[in-house]
């Protein structure tokens, strides 16, 4: 065997990882479920054709093969594709507006990098079908309730439209094949800053005044209405623009009757997203604690879900990237952090006594306390030593004396500390422990 | 676009069944837990020369393909294969004994058939690094917890030792060449039985008088130490078979030590288990309202999971398959069976009166009920239908007599009632509902 190890850029994710992982998938999971969402599940494996031609250059990453019937498979890309094609599959299942829910992994056949792996757990959530600004509204407030509810600080939801870049380019006076170009560009703004967007407008043949005219217009700060003023003075003879402005203009009043508290959003007419097939709003969380890019994004796209059912299909949604965001709480030291599942570790005296332990193990557990009990009687140290490595915080001690006297011992085994409880007394004690 | 569809044999799931799913998965997590089961996830890919060599006749069903890089890879077959890798890979970071458990999809490279899929899902709960008959009858302990608390009537756990089929076997004068097809052919018992056993065993070359022999001590019936007792007396001279019923005597004590009540296992002699790994306990719950098949199973494989590791790792452990537990329960009517995650459906009047909709839904939310909220004031009728549709149970009504009035209608709509309930006791009213 020359492999014993797992594929670059597939990860093992080892307990104390995947205790964090699970806490904020359940978070995000329990937020979704109180705004009505529903689970869906599709395979990890597609019909390759059925994720081509709907990525644009990322196409390249699809991770690809062949199964031994020879059919071109892939492994999916995302979780907004196998989406598309159930809605067309189970149209007469799905009552739409549908908004649904989707955990699991993707993948690309891209080398790995930092913070770039191959396998990638993503939880999406989506409401399709609904063209209504209330359905933009409820996506963000549901990213901002996910976020406090995991602890996220000062983070702020940045909010654009892509009409508004669209609006851009045109009063820059580019028309729409260039537009592309200042996409591209205007998305490399907080990597690059002004200069460098400048540089590369400049480069992709716009010219120097549109240039300035676009880096004025994509820096525009201020409260959110105002800036939509200031953007509806300079855009509002641009009937697409006008129209993206009012958009952004109802959002905004949903969220706030949704009780979104205004320190959570801004616009941000510099914000583009990468991926091509947003059509409406785009936005992306970011946060001064991880400046080194957004916590997750997302946006309307009203083309993509409806092209296998062959009719538009509007739709609002986002996807939580769980990798990126169990590496940014791993850092900021962010959620519940144990070490493992378990609260007590129950010793076993001898052969002969296993059958208290065991007994008060169960007791324990109908409590509703995790509880690892000793599976062989070798000795107190080394028991106690095996707690203490698995990082379970409390040890219950329960010898011959103990069980004479009807207690046992609780020891702390963070602070050393150890007392002698009533047998009847040990689930509250560590309740209250 | 000629396949708008999912792969066969790998399915997709759509809300209903994923909540049951779903109901499944997290009864057994929540039991694994207060055990102290830690999570652990690995890739769904892996080299396929690590899943290689360990399946014996199976390995043909193995899920390959190669990747760009001419890579020789493959789709997990199990869970098991991957964790003995992990044991061998994170050898210091891991303390044994460590129970650990894992969920997630394997695959398997056939046709699929009825009940038998190319992707399915499996939650698996292993000890590993443990011999003790504690660890053996503490996975019992968890099935038997886990099934009982998904609410299913009347099964049994069967219990076996391979041993004690090995000696049954050598006992028939048999050597441990043909020990293999006398597994096989026992295993089958329950699909063709004795006549049908007694076949394949004298087609397999058999003498028909050890084959008789074979066939009464498999069929040993009885309170459980009444059928070890008999194997004793019939076996006990073979002293790998002694050791066997030794073991299971242990086990069985710690059964009835941590409380696992004895209606819910019994000792089968028959029952053998496919998998060529097992190498002491052995084990299937069935229960009489599912004939056509077990529920689920497990055993002691002492020698797999130390094969990467080049040391011997005595484990233990079990695979609850969710999709065929997920069909039993529908099949027997068991588990929560909502339509959909919403326990109300809040109408909007109109664009002016959105405000006070959102506003209930999020004190709703804030109180623990999940909540859709209409996204088009499209009229009641339409939004009440739209609400039946996905099986949400109740409406709320709030327009503006209700506004007035300071109260709201809510609708259930399953038995058509409804009724005023003032504004401020809204949550009360579906608490209670």
């Amino acid at each position: 065997m020359s492999k014993v190890q797992n594929i670059k850029g597939m990860r093992d994710h080892l307990p104390q990882a995947m205790l964090l992982r699970q806490h904020i998938v359940e978070t995000v999971q329990r937020v979704c479920e109180r705004y009505g969402f529903e689970p869906l599940q599709t395979p990890v494996v597609e019909y390759a054709e059925v994720l081509e031609g709907k990525l644009g250059d990322d196409e390249k990453l699809i991770y690809r093969f062949e199964d031994h019937g020879g059919r071109r498979l892939a492994l999916r890309y995302d979780q907004t594709v196998p989406l598309a094609r159930v809605v067309a599959q189970y149209a007469g299942q799905l009552a739409l507006p549908w908004r649904r829910y989707a955990y699991g992994p993707s993948y690309r056949g891209e080398r790995p990098a930092r913070g770039r792996y191959r396998e990638f757990y993503q939880f999406d959530a989506d409401i399709v079908g609904s063209a209504s600004p209330l359905a933009d509204a409820e996506i963000v407030a549901l990213l901002t309730e996910s976020l406090e509810a995991l602890g996220f600080p000062g983070f702020t939801t940045l909010l654009n439209h892509r009409q508004v870049i669209g609006g851009i380019a045109r009063a820059s006076g580019l028309d729409e094949a260039a537009a592309g170009g200042v996409y591209r560009a205007i998305d490399k703004f907080d990597k690059i800053g002004a200069d460098g967007v400048r540089d590369e407008l400049l480069r992709s043949g716009v010219a120097p005044e549109a240039a300035a005219q676009i880096l004025a217009m994509v820096q525009i700060e201020g409260e959110p209405l105002d800036v939509l003023d200031e953007l509806s003075a300079r855009l509002g003879a641009d009937e697409r623009a006008a129209a993206a402005i009012a958009n952004l203009r109802a959002i905004i009043g949903a969220l706030g009757e949704m009780g979104v508290s205004p320190e959570r959003y801004r616009v941000a007419p510099r914000l583009a997203r990468g991926l091509s097939y947003y059509t409406g709003l785009v936005f992306e969380a970011i946060t001064p604690h991880w400046p080194e890019g957004s916590l997750l994004g997302g946006g309307r796209y009203d083309e993509l879900i409806g092209q296998f059912a062959g009719r538009p299909i509007p739709t609002v949604g986002l996807a939580f990237g769980i990798d990126r965001l169990h590496d940014v709480m791993e850092e900021l030291g962010l959620g519940p952090r144990p070490a493992t599942t378990a609260t007590a570790f129950v010793t076993v005296f001898s052969g002969e006594m296993a059958g208290a332990s065991l007994a008060l193990a169960r007791e324990l557990r109908a409590g509703g306390v995790n509880v690892l009990v000793a599976l062989e009687p070798s000795g107190l140290g080394k028991q106690l030593k095996e707690a203490d490595r698995k990082g379970v915080p409390f040890a219950i001690v329960l010898g011959p004396d103990e069980l004479a006297r009807g207690d046992v011992v609780i020891k702390d085994l963070r602070s050393g500390e150890q007392r002698s409880v009533p047998r009847a007394e040990v689930l509250a004690a560590l309740g209250a422990a």
